[in-house]
């Protein structure tokens, strides 16, 4: 069988493509998004797939009539995080419209309408908040505080919006639209490994684990590297360091996730003790308890050593997202239709975790080798890429086509 | 007694003072700096003394004959690194005019040509690189190479100079002008405890301790912080934090210095395992043999652990200067006129240490109570900068009138 997918993916490749770091740099209403979604748009026309922008940018391609409701939605998100890789997000997309065209091929006639979904601003790589598209759709993001997000440049949405020739004033929540949901099945690669040691290219997901950002910030005092002797400092970068093992082996030990991978300093001087140190800590777990353990247990950790240190440690909740349980009927039912196949869990967030609040929903994971991602090195190989693809035909038949 | 002291105090305080942080901003060849210098030559002039400005930028204040030879200097320098303190630099100045006031007011005859200095760019807070009067002046540093070193804007030092109405193309070695200089001596504010838990308020500098810069680089994986296992992940993070432990660990078994405070992460996401960490280790020992054998220890205690984490670690010696052994005689000669005094070593560099190679020079410490410096909070009593000022005019007059 030869695939639509190659020629789907060929042509996607050169779109805000880095040409140094040789990763994607396709931010929400910039000129590389605008590409992806005239992209978009032409799959979907020359599919005679009726064509809509919704009143929050996502984009959408109809097979059969909208309005009958109980539809069967797949899709994914176009957009990228700075120098991403080439699967997040567009595998979902063009595995959708190749799915279709299987489907077509199969000569499999859909009972309900069928959809493919492009969500807008899915990463948050230029306005820090993922999920923009789905999460106004769905009423979890008011729009008057989306218009205000601002860029690195100062760019509120509103005006990044109108640049683009959409309208701002016109975004809001739309239960109208997920009312003619029935069924919303995300295929998305992988982000981890858990795959990659299995007989099995393609997984099915069963929840999103709940997780969070916490800042930590170390006060300590400011002083001459050279000159003051090491029982006379309060230096928060002891205290900083030993927090980032004792996340480390907290996590461990719990069967969590914790990471620092951002870190401010000042005066951040390399003759100059620092007086503050700036730590974000991203964790998360299986389910909300263990998380609030692992996370007090490095907070702890984090005051007890700031004590020996003469250090004084501040911890702030930035953000929280609980679990997402994606619905058991779904999931069972997708398990049913592929046979004998992995369920697991994630630590990603996804619009499928979003919409799952309103409409039943399920991932779909393909393999991926290494397990990276939101790199340039994230990859699929070409065969788990088509089973994907026929693994989500199977996925909408089943659902839309008995 | 009453001491000018005082009033040369108050004058100074205002100039270049943040009203926010409460520290200096006195940066090499800027308003602030400008307002010091002209502040210096009104002291000058106001006193008789003969002024003049080097070719690097450098102020002195002669009483006597320059050509003379043989002469005794003093003074220090009034440039601050950022929010620096008010007494690094300045302390060494004002006392300098201060003791020469008590000179005569004792009725000492100089029978050596006199002079008070104050070199300019001594933090290097601007430019990055510290001394550079006294450098240039001893022809350390080549007239090119100081020409091209540029701040954080992109300014060269050629074209700060200009705009300060200093000829950028007269810099350059002035060995002459060392020739003139039998003596100099150096008063600062100690920038350490050594003298807090003594009965005296000064001290004499027996050396300044080597010390250097190393970059070390951590290079891991950049990654997705919600989807990697921890068993695959290559976290540069977790080797840069053990590094900063095991250096503190080293350093107070060496009895030397070891500091991390500055440290640059990409792409320091929230959401990403770190590709590399950068972070910049400022160490000092008392001599250069347990100087190279802690930062020996450091470095493998970097590889080692990277080997664990799949980091590849790299060193690079940015910056070193080997130990500064103040002249013998002249140190004996300061604590024979000031009876029994302490002599301590520094582990901060110095235009003292630059001109050590030159000319006999040497430093008196002011105590510090708290041993802060290079902050706000950096400070000395009254009666100890008084007392600064006594024992600099009984070696003035020690050195000079006998």
């Amino acid at each position: 069988m030869t695939s639509s997918f190659h020629g789907m993916w060929a042509e996607l490749r050169p779109i805000g493509r880095d040409s140094g770091s040789g990763g994607y740099r396709r931010y929400a209403w910039t000129g590389a998004d605008t590409d992806c979604r005239a992209w978009f748009q032409a799959q979907a026309e020359s599919r005679g797939l009726v064509y809509e922008l919704d009143r929050n940018g996502n984009q959408w391609a109809w097979l059969g009539d909208p309005a009958a409701g109980d539809a069967v939605v797949t899709g994914s998100h176009l957009d990228s995080v700075p120098d991403g890789g080439a699967f997040d997000g567009p595998l979902g997309v063009v595995s959708s419209f190749a799915a279709l065209d299987e489907l077509r091929a199969r000569g499999a006639a859909p009972a309900k309408p069928l959809a493919i979904v492009n969500f807008g601003d899915e990463e948050g790589a230029r306005f820090g908040l993922a999920c923009v598209g789905s999460r106004l759709t769905a009423g979890q993001l008011s729009a008057g505080k989306a218009r205000e997000l601002r860029d690195g440049d100062g760019v509120t949405l509103a005006q990044a919006m109108e640049r683009a020739g959409h309208d701002p004033e016109a975004i809001g929540p739309d239960p109208e639209r997920l009312a003619r949901i029935g069924a919303f099945v995300e295929l998305h690669v992988e982000q981890g490994r858990a795959l990659a040691d299995t007989p099995h290219a393609v997984g099915v997901a069963s929840a999103i684990w709940p997780h969070g950002r916490w800042r930590f910030d170390f006060h300590g005092e400011a002083n001459h590297a050279g000159t003051t002797r090491l029982e006379d400092r309060r230096d928060p970068m002891l205290t900083y360091a030993n927090t980032v093992l004792a996340a480390r082996k907290k996590a461990r030990l719990a069967g969590a996730l914790a990471t620092f991978g951002k870190v401010g300093v000042e005066p951040n001087g390399v003759n100059a003790i620092a007086s503050l140190v700036r730590g974000w800590l991203d964790s998360r777990a299986a389910d909300e308890a263990t998380l609030a353990e692992v996370v007090g247990e490095i907070e702890r950790a984090a005051v007890e050593r700031g004590e020996r240190d003469g250090v004084r440690v501040e911890v702030t909740r930035e953000s929280f997202t609980p679990v997402v349980e994606f619905a058991h009927g779904l999931r069972d039912e997708l398990v049913k239709l592929l046979g004998e196949v992995p369920v697991l869990p994630t630590g990603a967030g996804h619009d499928a975790g979003i919409l799952s609040e309103a409409v039943p929903t399920a991932m779909l994971f393909v393999r991926n080798p290494t397990g990276v991602s939101h790199s340039p090195a994230e990859t699929a190989t070409e065969d788990d890429c088509l089973a994907g693809v026929t693994a989500l035909a199977d996925v909408l038949e089943g659902l839309a086509c008995r």
